[in-house]
């Protein structure tokens, strides 16, 4: 294995510039940087970090900032990361926003309490932290929210450009059109959707994969088919009463999420609709809720576990200066059946 | 307000053995800590907390542990701690033993993560928090497991002796008494339970305030409407389906938490019987699934946003050396009715 007095000569540099290159310390050129990081690449160098963690102020504890634990997906992720941490000797320590009863769903307010999240930040690098990762409360972008800082940093459950620009989140857009295409190979052609928030980039992106299988499909989609609410139950079983006592109601409904689904059922059982026999229904997210409605909830699972997993192995790659194949992950979700969906009988 | 100079002439100590007994340090006798204890309380003397964060290694931080961040009940609890944290101007680092995969429901296994859960405390010391509040994931005791700690320690959804004894819990027989009492003012009287496990405190502490109930009302409890489940689902529909296809079935059942009382609609819904008409239900936890069940759950809620409010605030208490009224709080419960609980028609 080569050694840094050996990179520093290919680089025609001391051996202390690489030590800051490597370490991301130091005031080094953009140039030298490059230069340093190609040979570092190139011949595959690793750090042995238990030696590294001896000579530089390593606590092997990664620090997680957390929007706020208590939205739904919160927890599995922090599972995720907790798994890795203790699988590889290390620590996590862990600070919460609590942005929820600040900002509710007006996501673009985040840049008000940019201060706070940086002091937080602090707190953590203060505490002597490997590295952070950011758990979102909404999949979006957050860009010149957290100030450039010098241990790495890495976004989960949310995307952005600052810091290296490094993320792992889900994919909305397979995975919905993989919905869409359900309904259909069930042989239904009337298929409405409840989008969320209208502004919301899952909402959009979800939309965008719904439609490109009706699209390829060549099934039609009624405007009238097509509904927003603002991710909530009442709002879910609004639309839905509209859609049901429509001129032509639909014989699948897509609401793209669990709670919203719920108020689908809650519509239809009002209604005197059976499910499935008379309507399918899938939501998203599959919140534990979705396993005791009645029906059970057909629903889409959300990689959460392993998103908090690998943001916590991606963190450490990037710690180590090990190169890491991509550093903008999406992961797929995956479609759980359950007793909302099934064949439409003409 | 008398001041530290004072304390330690009216004592008989130097103003440094005041202060060695105020912040917990230096090797202070049982005997002098006690009159010095006596003379600060006697004249209510209140640390100038900004002052004092300024001389002391104070960090305004405070260490919170928890047993298991997935487990239903956490996130509300950390979530009043962090209200209060962010009320006063502190902060919030948090540790997460995943204890819910390695011990599952076999709680004194605990012990076996001894030496993690001290390793874990003493990295939040190490960070230099004011305080720990350890976050239990079943209301029980948790003794000899956490060493002796030098900063004050509150626990919460548990109960110790160790570390001075400090916990805020809640309160599981005044609400299963009021449970029984609900059921027998609608004019049942063929009431069944289904228990959780065995050997848990609660599920004990729950019987015991329903059982009382009964007896004061004369109210018999037949031995076969006695079951055990084990917190979950399938064992909660196994018992109802016990109970229901009985040569007596009851009119009411009491789940000790909401999965299990979710199996007892299942299988009344497979019986074909009416809820609430011909039977009313009532679980345990209000779990954010409680409302999304079909008919909606009647169940308890347990106050977990106060009980972590209240633990930061009497941390905070015992850091500043100000006298708390009771340091073994237990808060009420509240009973929520929805739809599967109404008046028995005989």
């Amino acid at each position: 294995m080569i050694t840094i007095k050996e990179i520093a000569k290919l680089a025609n540099v001391s051996a202390a510039t690489v030590s800051y290159v490597l370490n991301n310390t130091g005031n080094i050129s953009q140039e030298t940087r490059k230069r340093v990081m190609e040979i570092v690449e190139s011949h595959n160098y690793k750090a042995n970090v238990v030696a590294k963690s001896l000579r530089t102020s390593s606590s092997n504890t990664l620090g997680v900032v957390v929007e706020d634990i208590t939205v739904w997906n919160s927890s599995e992720i922090i599972k995720g990361i907790s798994e890795f941490v203790e699988k590889n000797n290390k620590h996590l320590i862990l600070t919460d926003l609590g942005l929820l009863s600040k900002i509710g769903s007006n996501f673009q307010e985040v840049v008000k309490y940019k201060e706070k999240i940086n002091n937080e930040i602090k707190l953590l690098l203060s505490a002597q932290v490997d590295g952070i990762i950011y758990i979102g409360m909404h999949d979006r972008e957050i860009d010149n929210v957290i100030d450039k800082i010098k241990k790495p940093i890495m976004y989960t459950y949310c995307y952005t450009n600052d810091n290296g620009g490094n993320y792992i989140s889900y994919d909305n857009i397979d995975i919905s059109y993989k919905i869409a295409e359900t309904f259909i190979m069930n042989n239904h052609t009337k298929i409405a959707v409840i989008c969320g928030s209208y502004d919301a980039k899952p909402s959009y992106k979800r939309f965008c994969g719904f439609k490109k299988a009706l699209d390829d499909y060549s099934i039609p989609l009624d405007p009238s088919y097509i509904k927003t609410a603002n991710w909530d139950y009442d709002q879910g079983y609004k639309c839905a009463i509209e859609l049901l006592e429509g001129k032509n109601p639909p014989t699948a409904i897509f609401a793209m999420n669990d709670l919203m689904a719920a108020g689908v059922l809650k519509a239809a059982r009002e209604l005197n609709i059976s499910i499935p026999r008379e309507l399918s229904v899938i939501g998203f997210d599959n919140r534990e809720l979705s396993m005791f409605t009645w029906p059970a909830l057909t629903t889409v699972k959300i990689p959460l576990f392993e998103m908090g997993y690998n943001a916590a192995q991606a963190i450490y790659q990037l710690i180590n200066h090990e190169k890491i194949e991509n550093s903008k992950y999406i992961l797929s979700c995956e479609l759980i059946e359950r007793d909302t969906t099934t064949r439409h009988e003409l």
